[in-house]
């Protein structure tokens, strides 16, 4: 048992490293000895969790995946109807891209053609937000005139671009600016006209 | 004349290939050779034109940031305002990502850390679409409750997303898709209520 937990911390510091490592370097020139050296164990210990460079970049995107996945579940069980949760989700996804360094890495390594990450991660959010605008749109959360395709588009593409943008300049992913982000399009959503300040 | 003309032919050829050969394979693993070889030219004219990896970037995204300042120079010069200016850039900027590759490598480039670019590109359509929101917000064809510093955060988030999304899936370059995104938008940053169809 002593043993399993001490594997099971090793692997999550390589994970973790491993994130590290490609953030910094990008995928194709991070080392697998300099994520090992950074996770502090050996090159041996690394290759008996993961077998290759790309193995430990699907765990990467793996965890990264579960982290996204638990902030629309965390999001959703508020009940407060589906655009509220809409809004709590970007500023949770947005915060963790800041502050967790495996869910950053997650979604860098989908644009990355040399990591062969795919695009999974980003599909899964565009999902869930394309799902909670529809439902919205059938549950009389949005405005007659507003088409749910269309918020959908803006939401993700407006999320996507802050993730990105967020890589060079952490004000990006501030709270400040996704909540601006929110003042300028939710009134147009609900058509319940603009919030004065 | 005519072996400048040739020379001048050979430099371009070199921007396209390179452009097409770090689109598919990333900066790193994209070879020096691969990338003459798709221009028909020997390894020692590329080394004539390009000292280095790092300088052939450098021509793609100072190429790429000739086409986006000619895209926001026509747009303004229609002669429609503000607004329509900025509607009609992101039009043409996003069909030109689709169309142009060089103009498309190099906003890929700028995420890439191995590959040195740096945030140029992004932070000039940045500042292009802040000084427009501003001169908009002055000149009176924003809606008072709207700021013009969360309608540019929100533009240049969603351009960028619409970018970076386009790379795996071109639908998001389609301009059924930003013109979406506009028809949510619009009615908001003028307040004169949506249009309806």
């Amino acid at each position: 048992m002593v043993k399993q937990e001490r594997a099971a911390r090793t692997r999550q510091a390589l994970i973790r490293a491993g994130a590290e490592v490609f953030a910094e370097e990008g995928f194709v020139r991070a080392s697998l000895t300099t994520i090992s050296r950074r996770a502090g164990v050996s090159n041996g210990a690394l290759h008996f969790h993961f077998a290759s460079k790309q193995a430990l970049t699907e765990a990467i995107v793996a965890e990264a995946l579960e982290g996204v996945r638990q902030i629309v579940r965390d999001a959703g069980a508020r009940g407060g109807g589906p655009l509220e949760a809409l809004v709590e989700a970007t500023h949770r996804l947005l915060h963790r891209i800041g502050d967790d360094v495996v869910v950053r890495a997650g979604f860098e390594l989908s644009d990355d053609p040399g990591a062969g990450a795919g695009p999974g991660l980003r599909r899964e959010w565009q999902r869930w937000v394309e799902g909670v605008l529809l439902q919205a749109g059938e549950d009389g959360w949005l405005a007659e005139e507003v088409s749910a395709d269309d918020a959908a588009t803006a939401v993700v593409a407006a999320t996507t671009g802050f993730e990105v943008l967020g890589g060079t300049d952490r004000t990006w992913l501030s709270e400040e600016r996704v909540a601006g982000f929110w003042d300028l399009l939710l009134p147009r959503l609900t058509g319940r006209g603009p919030r004065r300040h």
